[in-house]
C-alpha cells in the first residue's frame, strides 16, 4: 500500500505510539491502516460416499483439483461462505454440517476453516472458476494433481476419520514447502 | 475508504465485472479493495478452577469485564494471537489447548476463535488496554458487567461442559442486540 485511504497522502511503514507491530501509517491524517488474515471457508461436500471436487479454471493452481473453498466476505458466517463457494465454484447446493478442520497458514495470512458438508441433490456444473467437476470416490482422488496442500491434508484426514466415524475438529498449521 | 492504496485516485463504490458484490474500485488503475471479515482470537485462561478477566481501559464497553481477546495479526496463528493477547491484555503467559468455540459477528464482520487455556503460573497484571486483572470463581463471575456478549456466552457455555469434563468445538452466530 501506499496512498492513504482516508486523505490520498503517501503513507509509511512504521511502528505507531503503543503499538509493536509496523503499520502503515499516514503521515498527514494519522490514519493506521491494519492488515489482518483473512478467513478462507471451504467444505467437503460429500454425496453417496464421494466427494465433489472441482479442477481450477483460475490462478493460482490452475488445472489443479480441489474442495470448493474460498474467501469468506464481509456480512455473512463462515458456513454461508463455504456454501456460497460450493455453489460458485460447482453450481451445488449443500448443507453445511461441523466444523471440520481449522487449518493456519501463517506465511500467507490466511486461516482455512473446512466443514464436512452433505449435496442436497446430484445436481454441480463447473462455475466461472472451475474447468470441471465431479465426484471422486476415495480411490479415485487425483492426489498428484491437487492444488494445494491443505486439500490433500484435510481429505486424507477426512477419510481416515470417516473409517471411525468420528470427526473431531482438527486444528493444525501449514508451513511453507521447502522446493 | 475514498482513495486508492495504489495510485491515491479516487474510488467508486461498484460491483466489478465477473464480481457479485460491490468493492471500492479504483477508476483510474483498476484496483480492487477488497475488505474481509477480521479474526478476534481469545482465550478462557484457568488457574486452580479460577478463570482471568481483564477490565477494560479502552473503547468499547470501557471499564467492563471480557476475556483476554483481540485482533490476530498477519504472520500469526489464531494460538499464537490467543497468547499473544493475553499477554498484552492481562501480563500472563498460558499454554493454549483446544479450540473451544467459534462464533460468527457478521453484523460486525468478525468472527470470534476461543480457546480453552492454563495459565503457567500464578502471574497476572493489567496490560496497558487493562483497567484490573483477576481470577474468578464461577460464583464470582461480574455477569452484570460483562463487555461483550461473546464473553458471556462463551463463559457460560464453558461452566456447563466443565461440570461433564466435555468441551466440543461450538460454532455458533451472534446476532445485534435488539435494545
Amino acid at each position: 500500500m501506499k496512498f492513504c485511504t482516508q486523505c490520498a497522502s503517501p503513507v509509511a511503514l512504521r511502528v505507531p505510539d503503543g503499538d509493536t507491530m509496523a503499520r502503515h501509517v499516514c503521515e498527514a491524517c494519522g490514519e493506521i491502516h491494519y492488515q489482518n488474515p483473512k478467513i478462507v471457508a471451504g467444505c467437503i461436500p460429500e454425496w453417496e460416499g464421494k466427494i465433489l471436487l472441482c479442477r481450477r479454471a483460475i490462478e493460482p493452481r490452475n488445472g489443479l483439483w480441489t474442495i470448493p473453498a474460498g474467501f469468506m466476505e464481509n456480512g455473512e458466517t463462515v458456513e454461508q461462505a463455504a456454501a456460497r463457494e460450493t455453489w460458485e465454484e460447482a453450481c451445488a447446493h449443500v448443507e453445511i454440517n461441523g466444523l471440520y478442520a481449522v487449518f493456519n497458514i501463517p506465511h500467507v495470512n490466511q486461516v482455512y476453516m473446512i466443514f464436512r458438508a452433505a449435496l442436497k441433490d446430484e445436481t454441480f456444473a463447473p462455475g466461472i472458476e472451475s474447468l470441471e467437476t465431479g465426484l471422486f470416490e476415495e480411490a479415485e482422488i487425483p492426489w498428484s494433481q491437487m492444488a494445494f496442500p491443505v486439500v490433500v491434508q484435510s481429505l486424507e484426514r477426512y477419510f481416515s476419520d470417516r473409517q471411525r466415524d468420528h470427526f473431531p475438529t482438527f486444528l493444525g498449521t501449514l508451513e511453507p514447502i521447502k522446493r
